[in-house]
């Protein structure tokens, strides 16, 4: 797109917007294939945008498509009136229904749109048992998701409840239309041809990786207000982001947006001390003004002035939660950090600042494919069964990369890529 | 209820009987049994009666409710788009997963509310391959429940498209607003205490049941304007209606209006014309002013004034099409004829007046259990891929029951029981 047009092309409708997104989510999110089944899951709120999606995906050469709704008040009806026994279910018939479809070639798309404050009301212990016996049951459809098995994206579409809390002084018109213009911004669907806008966004992505693939740095320093942090990087790392191909050989973009390029930490090599640049919305509460000084990669000291019990409990979670799994770069121009948007949602809110996570390391961010458990954690690998993601970028952000003859080449200045 | 009391109960509003049917549909349609899974499906836009039905479920200790919501406009964006090879495909990963939650002890439940002309501009070669496609992959399930393997029930929610097939003069709101009612009255939810109603109403059912099974009629004559048929009764018959226990244990009406009494007739034993008294919705096409005559047991003259071409082909999809396989008898006063609505669904439109169905006979309706395919043919039941019933009944219709011996005994007159 030309800087110097005069007149910035009309965003259009609300309908011309959702139908981009809708086509977005099949040719770039998915790419998926002619002949190929579709799974799909979405709030039932999201109904305009799941049957826009159907409708790109029979237009693509779907064979079929099949579309699981989700409903909140089934769910706090259960909550409400089950019998105690319940919260240990999971429909397990459905999703080995799913793990087969998968098996079997199908496609995986996910409509998100949930409300942050959904269960807060209830029980905790209550709803851990659901989400256990939820992770169980889904365990093996999840396992060829996150195995890259199949081609599958998250899209995101804007539900009453989830603008309400993003917007709470607004109307809930008022919240409704600006959070779909913010997902519209985000996702980069707001211009006239955003397939070619994500190509071109996918290769400045790739263009990064491989810059960063190139120079082997040991570690990155991060200087803001708050934050002196030097992160060590996993031996034998690879720098991740943007388009990448399944093993069906199918390439997409499992999330929608996507800003960052990611790596893996090393779980021993984190010295230093680093202020969080946004509140963390994590279990139904946000925690704001974290403060952590880590030594030999473990947190040593960690502060929050509100919501210090939930960040002292996750932290708690095993040995694992007190170490980073990630460490991401995003430049602070990019247009979900522009919009300024606390989006109370990951799939937007990690991809507003440069961010580290406290918990898993993913196995796919080394050089080496298929390494083995004994591999990854001799190459710095960090083992949590927590992985949460939380913002340390702002504008006053700086970054160094290390070389590993110890020598601070500049990165990022004021937020922004310097090189 | 007392007839004398001087003041009508109030319908109540919308709500009320909403909740009220969801109440009867899990208490008296499935029986639900504490800790029972329950898998539902239903239009989306039935959602408000699928939400009251999750949480009665939920009072009555279901384990687990999962509603899977189908959206005609999904179906439609199928037909319109998807390419050839996708009218062969199914979602057997579904199908199924619902067959081993039925296995593993769940109850299942349908909201049904189908707009009966959606596919009515569609390609009837692939609506056919789609339907074969679907029957094919639903049979495990289907099986389970035909065989009452698990209790199961059929209930209706009244959705725009069905309400303007129905009320083709009225406005969308009216429809709407006027289906509700019917479909209120008819499932007997209008007055005070449902659950009483149906037990009354099914004690009646039972009652004429084992009344008729004690007589062995050897066959029944109706006679009306246009018609003067004898139907003979299989061999062994037994006549069912209202509530059954599944193999499970569980007791519940498997259909949500009933006011059926129903047996197998004598394939070979019907003799005589007969003139519906309704029209017949099939295939997509109202059929209008059937007249048939029966030698043998076969029809060997049809004609109607509207749809023939359709009926043809009905009665030709094989040998047994032109047979009888069910008969029943249902009074003409109940709510459901007194409505005077068409309501172009087979759940309602049966239960409006006594009817035959054309085709393939019910193995249950027999004083022996599990008979075999020989004994099955042996004692007369029909066998076909088809099973089509139609209104034979009217408030001038008289039926006969024909003793062993041959005497005539009135059973009912002018449409209403006559003993």
């Amino acid at each position: 797109m030309d800087a110097e047009q005069p007149i910035t092309p009309a965003a259009g409708s609300h309908e011309a917007r959702l139908d981009r997104l809708a086509e977005l989510a099949i040719r770039v999110g998915l790419g998926l294939t002619p002949g190929q089944e579709l799974v799909m899951t979405a709030p039932v709120e999201a109904l305009p945008l799941a049957r826009g999606i159907t409708e790109h995906a029979y237009r693509a050469g779907a064979s079929l498509v099949t579309t699981i709704l989700a409903d909140d008040q089934a769910t706090l009806a259960r909550y409400r009136h089950a019998p105690d026994a319940s919260f240990d279910k999971a429909p397990a018939w459905l999703f080995d229904g799913m793990a087969a479809a998968f098996r079997d070639g199908a496609a995986r798309l996910a409509i998100v749109g949930d409300d942050p404050s959904l269960l807060a009301g209830q029980d905790p212990d209550r709803v851990a048992r659901v989400n256990r016996a939820r992770s169980r049951a889904y365990r093996p459809a999840l396992e060829l998701i996150t195995s890259s098995a199949i081609n599958w994206t998250i899209v995101a579409a804007a539900t009453p409840a989830w603008a309400r809390a993003v917007f709470p002084g607004s109307s809930e018109d008022a919240a409704l239309a600006a959070l779909w213009d913010a997902i519209f911004a985000a996702s980069r669907v707001d211009g006239p041809d955003p397939v070619a806008a994500w190509a071109e966004h996918n290769a400045a992505l790739a263009k990064r990786r491989r810059m960063l693939d190139e120079r082997r740095y040991a570690a990155l320093h991060f200087r803001g207000p708050g934050t002196d942090l030097r992160v060590g990087l996993a031996d034998g790392h690879a720098w991740m982001g943007g388009a990448s191909m399944a093993k069906n050989g199918v390439v997409g973009n499992p999330n929608i947006p996507t800003e960052e390029v990611f790596t893996t930490p090393h779980m021993a090599r984190v010295e230093g001390t680093v202020a969080a640049t946004k509140p963390l919305a994590h279990a139904g509460t946000l925690i704001r003004d974290i403060r952590v000084r880590f030594e030999g990669g473990r947190i040593v000291e960690a502060s929050a002035s509100a919501g210090m019990e939930v960040l002292e409990r996750m932290i708690s979670t095993d040995e694992g939660a007190r170490r980073l799994g990630e460490v991401a770069l995003v430049p602070h121009s990019n247009p979900i950090g522009r919009s300024g948007v606390l989006f109370l949602n990951t799939l937007f809110d990690e991809n507003a600042a440069s961010h580290i996570a406290l918990g898993q390391a993913y196995a796919k961010c080394f050089v080496d494919d298929n390494l083995s458990e004994a591999e990854l954690a001799d190459r710095g690998a960090n083992r949590s069964l927590i992985h949460v993601d939380w913002m340390i970028g702002s504008a006053e952000t700086g970054v160094d990369g290390i070389t590993a003859g110890g020598e601070a080449e500049p990165l990022m200045r004021r937020g922004e890529w310097a090189q």
